[in-house]
């Protein structure tokens, strides 16, 4: 979209040129508008699940914005023949309880038909345009919190493949599942100025969406690997069941990455794995990181410091 | 989805339970959300065009509802290898340039791999709560207006088995690229009261939509075949540019249609034909009506009345 001239609009805080995970945009009066769109294939079998997890997902853009998911438009896929409509309905309802367990209204939606599976949401929310969590902001001394493991990419190409053991799945299908609604609610309760910037892993894995925090901010983040949290099982599975998207990942971002040597390579490879309802990364003001650690905790949110944030150096990111 | 459970919100003004053109939703504050999604593959062969087109459609269904669009995501899927990013840019710059024109800020969007092209919009646009044009609110008496000529899908099946003549593309695409705003804005600057209810025409063509009207309402339309705007040329592509969706929309609802004798077969398969970025279908206040015309023709709308409402028969549509 980089032929898309720039828009002469003061009601746009933030819109698609900047790297953010939703735009902002002013309403008339009340809190701003904060916006997203995001719809997938299938990654698990249950049509249910699948349903929950493109609900999550599409819902985290807003969670990592600060904002509060309010509404959701349904985007839909499915083939013409042959295709059962109990699956059909079981991938919206999956969807609509996850969208009412966030408190998220569903005002419509359009389904095409379409050879291959698709499904996902428009989601609108209202955040303080005072309190935006961009990727901006960022601070030298910041710690940065992870509040889910990774390695999703990799169980869901070992599911399709028929490679991922049953209590892998259930880990991958329990954090893909669970709302970052808890994280945000945690954050958007500190003081102003606790948070410094906020990102949620998706596409680009843990290296990607860190890198983009790193650019906006003008800092290096310095990543500890052995101290980022796992989905049980998947560094056996990382070997043979990378998914295109990693090497994508791999081949974008890579030059803007020092790494340590020693570094086990699954265990690298791991760090640009696409993740589909990944959690929160959020850098902390070193001198509120405790309060912000305990307040995730507070909120039941397993929240793990995976690093700090340093001036910017030679490279975007440092992992050690 | 109907096996979605009732949602108990009372900020959720307008879902998808009924068969209105957009979702409405309370803000905290200042007008009330009105939003919808649409998106299909290309019905020209100009790229440029079909992004217009698709961004037209998509803001109509926010005119329709008497709404102003002020934000869109973009919606896109393009096939992944031997594609020419030139056309795919091409789509997105006319779909900007008609947001532009829309005064309408694009906030972001998703595109996905697909073997089969597809572009649109999520669109959100503000309300006044007191002024939503619903299907609902036609009564007896009342005149319909229609503001574009029909006849886009079978122009479209044309165009793409290579039958369609080149006065005929260029009228559908000038019809299909214009922006309900003119005529949205008109209706909105009239008093309460002077219009009933509003729709535009899109998939399910005139009848299908007027039915939805018809039943929202409780009354029955009485549509003077001989008055509906065609466009030039479209009669004569009738037989043998039937689109698909026209048979469908034909099994769909003409079990509430009585149509008098005599009645062209052609003319009477055009008032099924499915519409993209169609007119608006207005029911105005009968000692209103004339006062609905002029605004619509100051505003430069070429506003056609094709019949009106009476009390509820036994169909839903009557055709003369």
């Amino acid at each position: 979209m980089s032929s898309i001239p720039v828009q002469q609009d003061d009601r746009i805080l933030i819109d698609f040129r900047t790297s953010d995970d939703a735009g902002v945009y002013k309403w008339a009066a009340g809190p701003a508008l904060v916006q997203t769109v995001d719809f997938f294939t299938p990654i698990v079998d249950d049509p249910y699940v699948y349903g929950q997890i493109a609900a999550a997902n599409a819902l985290s853009d807003i969670y990592a914005m600060g904002g509060r998911p309010l509404t959701a438009l349904a985007i839909a896929g499915f083939p013409q023949s042959d295709f059962d409509p109990a699956i059909i309905a079981a991938v919206f309802t999956g969807g609509f309880d996850t969208l009412r367990e966030a408190g998220v209204a569903l005002l419509g939606g359009h389904t095409v038909r379409d050879n291959e599976v698709k499904f996902g949401y428009a989601v609108t929310g209202e955040v303080d345009p005072a309190r935006v969590l961009s990727n901006a902001g960022a601070q030298p001394g910041d710690a940065l919190f992870l509040t889910k493991a990774i390695g999703t990419g990799i169980v869901g190409t070992a599911i399709k493949a028929g490679r991922a053991p049953d209590a892998v799945v259930r880990a991958a299908v329990r954090s893909m599942t669970q709302l970052n609604r808890g994280a945000a609610e945690a954050l958007r309760a500190l003081p102003a100025g606790h948070v410094h910037a906020c990102t949620d892993i998706s596409g680009f894995g843990l290296i990607g969406h860190a890198s983009e925090v790193a650019a906006a901010s003008g800092v290096t983040l310095h990543i500890d690997v052995r101290a980022v949290p796992l989905l049980t099982g998947v560094l056996d599975l990382a070997t043979g069941n990378r998914p295109g998207g990693l090497g994508s990942n791999l081949e974008h971002f890579e030059a803007g990455v020092q790494a340590a040597a020693g570094i086990d390579e699954d265990l690298l490879w791991l760090m640009y794995d696409p993740q589909t309802s990944g959690g929160l990364l959020i850098a902390a003001a070193a001198e509120h990181a405790a309060a912000v650690e305990r307040a995730l905790a507070r909120a039941g949110v397993a929240a793990v410091q995976v690093g700090t944030a340093g001036p910017r150096g030679p490279r975007l990111i440092e992992l050690a």
